[in-house]
């Protein structure tokens, strides 16, 4: 068993973006039957996906978890300043006046809609999976990195719902990302 | 809370192959010190991952698990006609002369190297997982469906190492699937 082996080892097959082969009975329905719902697809897939600059660029509104929030508090500068700030925590409230804390998604919904903002920032694992499972994810960009981890904080981890998307913009990049814009469709 | 969203909910973040979004402690340095080893990539990127047609062309040997295998001897057609055929169970024997039997995926390798093979399609979910805990996986073109299922079989369910990876090829096709084709470094 010390010798290389002669062959190569190949994978070839399909998965959801949440990283599923099946559905639970063994169905692929999902994947032989793309619906292509005709949302500019064929326009968008030689367009690039969004990049940190043109995504950031209309925010106007940033949603964290409480863990996410103490992290940047650490930074020298605000890095958020001028946008809308709501801190999604059951820990109580935040003693800063440049952050609003909300107590469920309801909340922040509630928080978001009367602050009159127009692109919201989903920030964080946790408050990603939340804001997915209320259906208040409109847009998701996700950059993929070259490394298979094997253990870790899932994405999609505590989501179970299904979300139909259509590619907006996908390109790789030159250091091994390969980046997508989805959106949801409803 | 019947009323139309006026804002979008937007998401960008980092993930794996895999989909986790951070180590179990919270960690990103497989994200933000992307090592980009030069393996050609910058050549790579500007090409399309591989589809079935390229794919194919180069197997001459198949593995799967006794699941794929009982569903494909039901086809009306046997669909590898010309390749070595490796039914990896733990189930004893299979009668079919079509084929040859792998207890363990050291079986598997001692056979293929035993049949002199060059490019092994390495096929179904557990045998897949059983191949890359084996580091027995050197290329992986994964086509991402525009689904979220929430829940569902794991393509990286039961790994539980790390693999690094380089993006030979990337596209995104007109029914919206993301495919990626990538080498693992060792």
């Amino acid at each position: 068993m010390t010798t290389a082996r002669t062959w190569r080892g190949r994978v070839f097959i399909g998965a959801s973006v949440d990283g599923k082969i099946a559905r639970d009975d063994g169905t692929l329905d999902w994947l032989t039957d793309l619906p292509a719902r005709g949302h500019n697809l064929n326009a968008a897939i030689e367009h690039p996906a969004l990049i940190w600059n043109t995504f950031i660029e209309k925010i106007d509104a940033i949603v964290m978890g409480r863990a996410t929030y103490e992290t940047v508090t650490g930074f020298d500068e605000w890095p958020f300043e001028g946008m809308q700030v709501v801190v999604l925590t059951t820990r109580g409230q935040v003693d800063d006046p440049r952050v609003q804390v909300a107590g469920s998604v309801e909340d922040a919904r509630r928080l978001l809609d009367a602050l009159g903002v127009h692109d919201v920032y989903i920030d964080g694992g946790r408050t990603i999976q939340a804001f997915l499972r209320a259906d208040m994810v409109d847009e998701l960009t996700i950059s993929v990195a070259p490394v298979v981890l094997g253990a870790g904080r899932s994405l999609f981890g505590g989501v179970e719902r299904e979300l139909q998307l259509v590619v907006r913009g996908s390109h790789a990049t030159d250091d091994g990302l390969v980046r997508t814009t989805y959106e949801v469709v409803r």
